[in-house]
């Protein structure tokens, strides 16, 4: 599939995914209506609605999640309209893990609107997450109602809850990391296969399992996504250190907020200075000069080799996961090209 | 079954439940050992160990939501064994919302220890929470290990996800009382449906359901659930206001905490002194003589005989539920003694 070809299936795809996502947050289960701030608060983050309820249709990321599932279930010779569900599914998720990690962060923003509990509260804004998580759940739950059968809803919802559990762990080795100066890159890469790569893997995977993919290629679409997971992680850390800020739209780099990366932590790993000047003192504290020196300094002791080197290596893990699949037909071939896409390269 | 195989039942019943929550809670998904930290946490809230992760055996609740699980199983023809890990679902999932309203309602202390959030602090607490209703739904996919058809447990994933919805309702509601002055009886009663008598109503409906139970009978005892769920929580209201300290355990009047619950609700429906006092001046700024003369007050405007009719009505819907079930086996007979028993009633 060409670059173009692949915009236009996102193009016919997302507003699809929109839908079925819009149609799982506005149920009103057994009939009761939903309160109105409730039902606000959901749409709100969802870029559905302003903060009276009024209907907005915003920018709202790019999806990546959801075609993952689809190109996936197609990929494995599945209808990508069975897939609607569980492609809406991991968008609710990681939507709701957005509402979550905003608080436990202390985040105002998100994509340039308050955050959920900016606006209304902490209380409430755990609530509301709570609501978006079950609510993914039930898009799961609405595979059956497209004629999969159901040994594979149930494979599929285990899968997606397995994939949650390793969603917190992340989350909280990563909370971890803030009060540590002992982190480590290994410990990061172990943050950041549950953080990010466990929902890309996830995707994949349910997309196979839908479409009844035998358990070998289930097996390596989810190495595929996993792979694919963890280099753009590593290629966005990169990026987040030695990108231009006018391609990333990254207003400072993320040595400024004290960010605990794979470039850094190898590069403490390496130099004991690289760790007094950024894990134990506050790293907060650097500004100006001190950053460029200490750009300097982690590049010097590798942290930028070493993460490039890891995000390579990650991406020809995928690669050779989606070799595995033999899963040649437009779709799967659209798979692979997203992937090289996302990770900024050429076929 | 006279109250003596009650005990006997719960006696055998509790460790098969205990045993699956803590197969479930410490499971290693994808061969990911547990960080030590995240596993503890979950462990003591559960009452499984103590702060620094040690074994320790503590009276936990009394474990209701599971019983009413496997009697409505068993009520229904079905085995209880095969209803363990959806009992162990329910009161994971129950802990889980415990996690969550602690922090939302700033409450230090459950079951007389400090809570996961004052220990550990919000960010952390909300995660783990997170975590522990991620593995609520894996224990009700293990429904899929011990030989429930897969249609089954699809139907009974969805009724879990449909009341952890309502659920989420009736937290939302509850917390937006805190700030309103114009709470009115009715709406008491539609946050209590979702608060507290949804889970109950979901438990017994997915035990019918694991059981292979007919539409008819699934519905009898998921209204037999709510009903019970609904008078439990109105006998509670009267009691934490006339109940006897000593009986109770409550240290105070509900009032002295500034709850809104049905008797002061309806009492300020009727008597607009009622309101005046309690709603729009400050509640918690009440004490000693002035609590006494409002809670005459809110009996003489009608707020006990309400909510006593209330509940008695609400036990009479749950005793007809429970003829319209179909359920004299011994099992049956059980869930209506626990029924009777919860309320304080002979049969």
């Amino acid at each position: 599939m060409t670059a173009i070809a692949l915009q236009d299936y996102f193009a016919r795809a997302i507003p699809l995914v929109e839908a079925e996502m819009r149609a799982v947050v506005n149920l009103n289960v057994f009939d009761i209506e939903q309160p109105a701030w409730f039902n606000t608060m959901l749409n709100y983050h969802l870029g559905f609605a302003d903060a009276e309820g009024q209907p907005v249709q915003l920018s709202a990321g790019k999806r990546i999640r959801p075609m993952l599932v689809l190109l996936a279930c197609e990929a494995c010779g599945g209808e990508a309209q069975q897939a609607l569900p569980a492609a809406a599914a991991v968008e609710l998720l990681h939507n709701f893990s957005l509402i979550h990690d905003d608080i436990e962060d202390g985040d105002e923003l998100r994509r340039g609107r308050p955050t959920l509990w900016k606006l209304w509260g902490v209380p409430q804004a755990i609530n509301a997450g709570d609501a978006m998580f079950a609510q993914a759940h039930m898009a799961m739950g609405r595979l059956a109602d497209v004629g999969v059968p159901a040994e594979r809803v149930v494979r599929a919802l285990r899968t997606f809850d397995a994939m949650c559990v390793h969603l917190t762990i992340g989350q909280h080795l990563d909370m971890g990391f803030e009060q540590r100066a002992d982190v480590t890159a290994a410990d990061y890469m172990a943050m950041i296969a549950g953080k990010t790569a466990a929902l890309t893997r996830a995707c994949c995977e349910i997309g196979a399992i839908v479409a009844g993919a035998d358990d070998a290629r289930v097996v390596a679409l989810g190495e595929f996504g996993r792979g694919l997971g963890l280099s753009f992680q590593l290629q966005d850390d990169v990026l987040g250190i030695w990108g231009d800020p006018a391609k990333t739209g990254k207003q400072d780099s993320d040595l400024a907020h004290g960010k605990k990366t794979l470039p850094v932590l190898y590069a403490a790993d390496q130099d004991a200075r690289v760790r007094e000047r950024y894990l134990i003192r506050k790293s907060t504290a650097l500004t100006g000069a001190d950053l460029a020196e200490l750009k300097t300094m982690i590049e010097d002791a590798g942290g930028r080799a070493h993460t490039e080197a890891a995000a390579e290596a990650a991406f020809a893990q995928s690669m050779e996961a989606w070799d595995a699949a033999e899963v040649e037909n437009d779709a799967g071939v659209a798979l692979r090209d997203l992937a090289q896409s996302l990770l900024g390269r050429s076929a």
